[in-house]
């Protein structure tokens, strides 16, 4: 219970705020780069959150029992900075010479690299999106009494990621999430749609389920009581408008356009300063979570498996996606911190193995794939080991998320199921026909397409201790088992299904492909043509030894088919591998989904795309005989 | 006005709203695939909304007086195609055959092969934005009093991009928009979060600015009622909120769990059919558009350029974003049905200037990406020539809809400013750094990059004419000119800078990197290395046959150099390029962003990412010492 504001309290949260404002101010000018006038609206609201309900143990930031704070408005990091240090874990020389220099961790939006950020921010509409995740964690799994906080902007509320946000607060009873926004009404380029129309703000939150308060935002007292109440919603979020003054004050700025995102020239600022009086070197801590440890609170210890690993024999045809679910589900067993969640399409990916073996760790996202993958970030900052799936075409939904994720650094695990043309009838709205290439982007990612269900089930453990993005694309039909039980599917590795001397040719596939570079090989061999086959299931990182070593050994000549479009796939990650070994004498062939496809089987649609076991050993003949043609110096070989 | 109803209407709609069951079955059924269930719930809706209140020629499909039907919830595609038999455009003999086959344009999810789809749906939660778009053209741009009725899910109702419509819907007051929600209750794998609490769905809706009415969804004259009701609004969209019944009509799965997806075994179809009174061939049609033509409704005519083309003068510092928006609004000028979106970053992408010139032209999204896309998807089904813009990287929030667009074949023009580490202060969050990938991968995608205004202006003018998504991505910092005035830019073309036939080594790079490419040259000039200096401003299509004269000519030497994470931008689209043709001894030197960034200058950042001058001159130069050195056979060439 925070104690009643006494007067002295009123006057040290005043000097508080004036501080963050004047140090905001400074920071911001001494870099010429930042925005001032973001981080002025919201100074009242974090003095008096940071100095008195904020639970925080400046010295522990890895404590579990820790508050949680998020900026969801990551341009306002100048305030965010200043607070660091009025608490005293930056100094004032850091944030005058590092705030947006090169090299410095105090970055233009807040990251991890600090250790009391959670999530980076600076891509409106995920702060909020992520505290949901860490509050799921807190309130369904951790159990600790930690409470998550999130500094909204208004300009932000028009992203749906924000409705997506508190729709799941709302329906998971996350009473330990509180959403402060600074209703300032002013966005980058002028007014925002509604402007301090707190009314209109107030409907949309509560129709979605939060319990809301309105309050002066410059108003300490009033700030105060907000956020002792809010503390003490029993089965609701709690939403807080703040009514605030963009760069308040300093009179020249305040509530006026054209200021956003801008530092104020050093006569300015000097004024500015001036009228916020002065500089100052305030120390201010607010509370500390409670001291008694907190059951749950650590990991918990991995446990006997009592549902053993799953188990396939060559031959069987098993999906990968049902490979997936009954892995997760053993996975589960061994490692208590796994967590799954879907976008209400579990019993397509089959999550929905893991959802009945536990559901305590299982969270139904419904169709939000952004609020999926939000709510996984949140779920890896509490330690926990996230897979999140839908189908593969919907995790485009969430790609902002992804490269966000990323950012922050977070380890989470995505798995996009009924990937490619191979999904056959429902046609190209479900078709995944660049979720490699988009997976691939992102910075630090590691991407799998196994082809079988053994590998898929390695797969997954190996994602389970794989840091950064990780992403599995599972395959919608069922294929034959083509391993072993206890081979290993390392990251960066691949297979060879089939290798001899007299090798003329190199098939790369994965996924539904290899399985047609299988039958293209048989094809081949009934003319005598021999040819290598390479299961890429690792395409980031990427088995550049194994490819050179083929290329080597089959004179150049590789036929890559992929069910993706050409771009940032197989294709190109085989070919970047290539090049940058300086492999010489390549003759490519790389088949892959290049028009619009629509309905069909499954193979009329891999052989209307020219992906089929036919089209493979076409283009592994076509190669062959060029070669045998002996090109001239500077003849081109075409496809 | 439309008539009230007689008891013969009644019945009339009764045999229709059975027929479309039936037949949405026995389509099913035969393709043993679809989704009848879903249908169903929404055959009575689907009656009374066709045959008495969508103002439709079906014969003429393109008239621009035609009502909009979007069907947002795609997989209930047995429902539209057997309507469209009910109205005489398709054969029972189509529906029955052509149902998700191979080669039919009766595909699993509705898209625009069909001459009365407007947009592909199937990924759920864009029709409503999609449908946005035509009805702020109906409303504002044409002034044509056409209806867009949406015919939306409920379990879609979870996605943030339903709110994000919704939300402009009524600030941009488009009465001329009805959404009809499909409320059965039943989503994929069980209930759905809301159920049919429909006061929670009215709060929302209402909370977002919409009338909201709510009807039995399967009580005709309840429906006829509302559907006339809904016209009628003034200055908002109206939502219906439909209580439903999935599987409606067929007591052996009425609201039962387990049957979404799932045709019905034939013996349960017939069973079905039965119970609903068996086959029938009923023609309906509902009433047409007024007859008289409607001023606004054809395009007007070019007019004349008021504002000329914005010239610019070799040398002169000006960023491509600056150019954008001067290009823009001079093509404004010329072109009247060019109309411009922007992510309330306007004042930063330069689109401000379109927007000041042409207020009525110019669509504030405020900070709503997905609805940004889908405007101007919807803005380009009434043949305008949207260009959308925000910072490149945010571009990444809307990806499924980009997706959707391309399966739509629609015709839209997407912006990206600010793109890659060359921002500087901001950091990672903002820094675009997989757009390219994402670009690329997107089927019949164009994707631009120019380096300074004049290649700028000059897209701007070809992208007003390419079909399909095209991408222009322009840079935050002033960059000088490099190009007459007169200089032309087709798509698919590149520029040599610098070219001699002593070149030793190709540089090739795009927007901020081509300028360090031009200094790199310089430095290995001093050096005596003659380097050939591409300006790939196409990135797709691209230019391969002056690349393949640059390898040839430089001895398969090439540095690459990109603002862009490693995979599937500039170096892989020249890669595939290269290797597709068959190039031979090729040494690429590919240098683009592998780590994390963070805050610090552009000439910090462009270093510590080794994508300056000085790398690009250093890795050249490492290439040619390499070859000097003779490798043997074998040896690998390594950077």
């Amino acid at each position: 219970m925070t104690a009643a504001l006494t007067t002295s309290d009123l006057a040290t949260l005043a000097q508080l705020a004036r501080q963050l404002r004047v140090d905001s101010i400074r920071a911001s000018t001494s870099a010429s780069s930042g925005h001032p006038t973001s981080s002025m609206s919201a100074a009242d609201v974090l003095a008096v959150l940071a100095a008195r309900h904020l639970r925080y143990d400046w010295d522990q930031p890895g404590d579990d029992r820790n508050d949680h704070l998020i900026l969801s408005k990551g341009h306002a990091s100048p305030l965010l900075y200043s607070l660091y240090k009025a608490v005293g874990v930056v100094s004032d020389d850091e944030l005058m010479t590092g705030y947006r220099r090169f090299g410095s961790r105090l970055q233009g939006h807040p990251t991890p690299v600090l250790p009391w950020v959670d999530v980076a921010t600076g891509s409106l509409g995920q702060g909020l999106p992520d505290g949901v995740g860490v509050a799921l964690a807190g309130k369904h799994l951790d159990r600790v009494p930690f409470r998550v906080w999130v500094l909204c902007g208004d300009s932000e509320l028009a992203e749906g990621s924000i409705w997506e946000a508190l729709d799941k607060a709302a329906h998971y009873e996350l009473s330990n999430l509180v959403a402060i926004v600074d209703v300032n009404r002013l966005g980058q380029r002028g007014p925002t749609e509604l402007g301090w129309d707190l009314d209109a703000y107030a409907h949309r939150a509560e129709a979605f389920g939060a319990r809301v308060l309105r309050v002066d935002g410059h108003d300490l007292s009033a700030l105060d009581d907000a956020l002792t109440n809010a503390a003490r919603a029993e089965d609701r979020p709690t939403v807080i408008l703040a009514r605030t003054i963009k760069g308040r004050g300093f009179s020249e700025v305040e509530d006026r356009e054209g200021w956003h995102g801008k530092p104020f020239p050093e006569d300015m600022a000097a004024r500015a300063i001036a009228e916020l009086g002065g500089e100052s070197d305030l120390l201010v801590r607010g509370p500390v979570p409670a001291l008694e440890p907190v059951a749950g609170a650590t990991p918990p210890a991995e446990t006997d498996p009592a549902i053993p690993p799953p188990s396939y024999v060559q031959g069987e045809w098993v999906a990968t996606r049902q490979a997936y679910g009954e892995a997760l589900k053993a996975l589960g067993s061994r490692r208590p911190r796994v967590v799954a969640l879907d976008g209400e399409v579990s019993n397509s990916t089959r999550a929905d193995l893991f959802a009945k073996a536990y559901p305590d760790r299982y969270f139904e996202m419904f169709i939000a794939e952004q609020q999926l993958v939000a709510s996984a970030v949140g779920l890896s900052v509490r330690h926990y080991i996230p897979f999140a799936s839908t189908f593969a075409a919907f995790l485009t939904r969430a790609y902002d998320f992804i490269r966000m994720a990323s950012v922050s650094q977070a380890n989470v695990r995505l798995v996009g199921s009924h990937a490619g043309v191979e999904i056959g009838a429902d046609g190209p709205s479900q078709m995944a026909l660049e979720d490699l290439a988009m997976m691939r982007a992102v910075q630090g990612s590691s991407v799998f397409y196994p082809s079988d269900a053994v590998s898929t089930a390695a797969l997954v453990d190996v994602m389970a201790d794989t840091e950064g993005i990780s992403y599995l694309r599972t395959t919608r039909g069922a294929y034959p088992v083509l391993y072993d039980a206890d081979e290993a599917f390392p990251a960066g590795g691949s297979k060879i299904l089939r290798s001899d001397p007299s090798d003329a040719v190199t098939l790369i596939g994965a996924g539904v492909t290899l399985h047609e570079c299988v039958l293209a090989a048989d094809q081949l061999a009934l003319d005598g043509i021999r040819a290598r086959v390479i299961d890429l299931y690792s395409i980031k990182p990427i088995d550049s030894e194994t490819l050179i070593a083929a290329a080597d050994a089959t004179e150049g000549r590789i036929v890559i088919a992929e069910d993706h479009h050409p771009e940032g796939g197989l294709g190109s990650a085989v070919a970047s591998a290539l090049l940058a070994a300086g492999s010489e004498r390549l003759r490519l062939a790389h088949l892959s989904v290049s028009e619009l496809p629509g309905s069909g089987t499954t193979a009329e649609l891999l052989n209307a795309a020219g992906i089929d076991a036919a089209h493979i050993a076409s283009a592994a003949a076509g190669l062959i005989e060029q070669s045998e043609r002996a090109p001239r110096s500077g003849e081109r070989v075409t496809r």
